[in-house]
């Protein structure tokens, strides 16, 4: 495929502009101790010891060092040597050493170009002169190996392309996506906190963002309940012994918390929400005519994370996932993942995202249950997918050890994809706490229980959302909905009397009464998203209208109150996610 | 007041029927070891070490042994010796021995019935002929001085008052009270259940029990919006330094649950959340026009109790506070306040609650800040209830160390007492959290913090209402509000078609499908409690109506649909706590 042959092209180029920015650290810090330099996507890093911090001025020094590389035309040659050989060449690099150690094999591969060799696979484009058009865009710290025990080298990255004008529209991307950046628009508009005092990634939700989370939650609570789901609540902390014996103790040892003490026993945070559910399905003895039970949960979970990939809402130590579990038959789980696939897509639509990749996930090399049940249930999976005209990929061995899953990644304005859904298939736990139903033959059978989200957790869907909107939330979602900018301060009262009345109609508004300009006030309630500006002054106070400006700009001169009334509560009504 | 007397003498007269159940005991096992036996509310009772377990057969006899002794109408009297001869005296009885020995006196005093001598304080009634009607209530096992490392000993429960008309109002008020005990109710109506797999104290809410929550939730969140509250969220852990700064850690660490550790750092599941609200505060300056700030937050605590004291949902290790901060100005306090007195009342009405008792609870021997403030607050807090016009009792030293407060207790139908909302003033965290604001005078100043809860802990809460209502909680919180009950099969589309409409219509509607008869339809859905049972047969088809019974047991025959929903909508929407 064309598509792939350029992907690997551009790999090659961009691996090798890691090694041209080598030769030129090198040459401007020779005694600089190299770690790895590999390509990653849209550009390269490379991982150095140095005699002293970089700062962003480096950086164009670096990069014009680099064009003298690449304008040298030096070919890129592989060589291959045996282990003692090039433990002599790079006596001097021990991070190198440490590599050279560990290969496996006894011939080492490396490639030189110029002044600078490398310890390295490959492969390479022919030579420095291939490497088309790059930028260095960053520096930041990087333990080795990314252990927190090993020494921290200075990473440098960069990007590259064939054209000049990939690069820029990379670096606009950047910019925007900078921009847009959840961490900065949640302390902008005040959504929301993180507190080293408290501890990371854990989530303090602001008036602003708590509001937004809550439609979310009204609105996802609707859906399901019209959907037949019930919605259920259990507690955060639980025995240890349940997780082991539902196998989390063993297999995901790694991401519980340590457990605490209560009169001897052991307790933790919960990590998900299945067990308290299991353990209310076994309250009583559920014919099949009961079945499906759909028990849905806000349900936040505790789960550990290394302090160095926690990333604002988008990755943290303690999330609400709109977790439900449906218990069922076997016969009803095409149908009902078929349903949560359809309400999943109909989430996601509501939101403005209206592009997705599915993924059908299959047995991996570890699994629980029969491969009989397996089939069944991945042919189910796919027959949904099939059944409802859906582009999928399989991603072949992906299935969680309990069961075959589909994940739905959504893509944001910038084009970023962005994990959303996921619906899982188990065969463990049903297993392991033997849940079961009585079926119509007077029999015990073992339930299939479906675990889904259909929008993962509320904290990364609206890092999601604050990102795919710039913040600038559809109305139904802002949490100010409208800002009345009174001109001057005789136009108070007539503000607070229309903000009576609009708040009366259900729109979420306040006044702007601090004596500010109005020029000042509407650039603020820009920079806040707020979608309506409603500006009033002498003109407005005669003729009882309000002077309407869009967040987008727009100004709409004089309009009735009833008339913006209307507009503003049809979008809100109808959750329209893209107009004003 | 004639009041107090009668209690003090009530409490004498039954304290002297545990002697008379000691001596009854004492004849009937002669080598019974006694530990105590005080009198308490509407009763008394002693606990024995005795050769055999009681069995409830046990109680008529021991009860005719104790009318001999009546009959008998021994004197008691009163001895006082020193402590070397009361050890004497005691020196079969090693519970009483332990008791002498840690007397702080010299003399130790007894009180002597007939065959039978105590150690003992008294006072007493003057002869055993003066103990009135009494009844043997219960037998139940309970540590010597409530230490679980120490001997179990049975204790025997009885009651006494000055008339059998009296014990027999008490017995049925018992008996109604039994039948209301919302763990089993809870557990019929299917509304949440407690594992020991999990844990103890830590609450399942079940679809039905979960939905009467989250009525209660949504209203309780609309109220408070409505009176300019922001709802925010805030995370179940945190470091564990944070409640060392708060004091928490000093004063409540027998409530906090053992730390768990996460990259070296010691965390605990919040036992309260106003140390999330402090620190969302304090991530903006604060000017004295931005207050008051109301913050709520539906936070989930956990708090340890020991096993021994939890009782279904009303008293548990994990429970979810209808909690709110209120960051002021000293000069707002009194407005604060009484608002919050306001909404609290208006509260408890709504969920039919008419009766409450008041309790303003002032300074203790330890308390933080000073003497000034205290007492400004606590006129504050004295003001607000005067100026409602709400009696209530001062409770003298009963304050927080860390403010004044303001609790009510709430009356149900049986005429108990439940802990409700509570209202503290806190100097406390301001200052060790340096929580201030910007005055007019360009200066910081210490804010003031309320907290507040208007319902306590939805647990308890949800208790509560299901005491006071038996289970047949008002329309608007019944889970399930009408079934429809076909007569016989041929009725089953017209039920689903009925059913349509209410549910369109905002009424929860369940059919009873089942192949049963009526009668047991009917009987079933009153024990479920479901207000309102619409039956179907040939004459309701015919005619389009349904039959309505009412869950008290009323049949209002024929209804045209329209009818029954106004009826039903008309309950709902204002939510009346007590008409059908």
């Amino acid at each position: 495929m064309a598509v792939e042959e350029r992907k690997a092209r551009l790999e090659r180029m961009r691996h090798s502009a890691a090694h041209v920015m080598a030769e030129a650290v090198q040459s401007l810090f020779p005694e600089a101790k190299f770690g790895i330099g590999p390509a990653i996507e849209d550009g390269f890093y490379y991982d150095f010891e140095l005699s002293r911090t970089l700062v962003p001025e480096d950086l164009p020094t670096i990069e014009a060092r680099m064009k003298d590389v690449v304008a040298a035309n030096s070919p890129f040659v592989r060589e291959e040597m045996d282990k003692a050989q090039a433990m002599e060449l790079f006596s001097a690099q021990p991070y190198k050493l440490e590599l050279i150690q560990e290969l496996p094999d006894e011939t080492v591969g490396t490639y030189r170009q110029g002044s600078f060799v490398d310890l390295c696979r490959g492969p390479h484009v022919d030579s420095t002169g291939d490497v088309k058009v790059f930028k260095l865009t960053g520096i930041a710290g990087a333990y080795w190996r990314g252990d927190e025990k090993r020494p921290m080298l200075q990473r440098i990255y960069g990007v590259a392309f064939d054209t000049e004008a990939e690069v820029e529209d990379y670096l606009a991307r950047l910019a925007e996506a900078s921009k847009r950046d959840h961490r900065k628009l949640g302390k902008d508009l005040d959504l929301f906190s993180i507190h080293e005092e408290a501890g990371p990634g854990l989530v303090h939700w602001h008036p602003k963002g708590a509001l937004v989370r809550q439609i979310i939650e009204d609105f996802w609570k609707q859906e399901h309940r019209k959907r037949g789901y019930d919605i259920v609540y259990t507690p955060h902390i639980a025995k240890l012994d349940l997780w082991k014996t539902s196998g989390h103790w063993d297999f995901y040892r790694e991401s519980l918390y340590s457990p605490m003490d209560i009169e001897g026993q052991e307790y933790i945070v919960k990590p998900m929400n299945c067990l308290g559910h299991i353990l209310m399905y076994k309250t009583q003895l559920r014919s099949y005519r009961s079945l499906p039970l759909r028990w849905a949960e806000l349900g936040t979970v505790y789960r550990y994370e290394r302090s160095g990939v926690l990333h604002g809402l988008a990755r943290v130590r303690g999330f609400t996932q709109d977790d439900a579990h449906i218990f069922c038959r076997p016969d009803q789980l095409e149908g009902e993942v078929s349903e949560v696939v359809r309400l999943a897509g109909f989430m996601l639509d509501m939101f403005g995202f209206r592009d997705y990749e599915l993924l059908l996930s299959t047995r991996p090399e570890k699994y629980a249950g029969t491969i009989q049940v397996w089939e069944e249930a991945t042919e189910a999976l796919r027959k949904v997918l099939e059944h409802l005209g859906l582009d999928y990929v399989v991603d072949p061995g992906e299935g969680v050890f309990y069961g075959p899953k589909i994940d739905m990644k959504l893509r944001d304005a910038l084009g970023r994809l962005w994990q959303g859904p996921t619906i899982q298939v188990d065969f463990n736990l049903p297993e392991r706490f033997d849940v079961n139903y009585i079926g119509d033959d007077g029999l015990e059978h073992r339930v299939v229980m479906v675990h889904r989200t259909v929008l993962g957790s509320m904290e990364r869907f609206v890092a999601c959302l604050i990102e795919h909107y710039g913040g600038a939330f559809p109305v139904w979602l802002s949490p100010v909905q409208a800002i009345i900018i009174p001109i001057a301060d005789r136009h108070l009262d007539y503000a607070h009397e229309l903000a009576g009345e609009i708040e009366q109609g259900g729109v979420r508004v306040q006044v702007d009464d601090r004596t500010e300009r109005m020029n000042l006030k509407i650039r603020e309630a820009q920079l806040m998203k707020i979608p309506y500006m409603l500006v009033v002054g002498d003109k407005e106070l005669d003729t009882s209208t309000l002077s309407l400006r869009l967040r987008s700009g727009e100004d709409l001169g004089s309009v009735p109150l009833p008339e913006f009334m209307s507009r503003a509560r049809a979008l809100i009504e109808a959750r329209t996610p893209d107009k004003l």
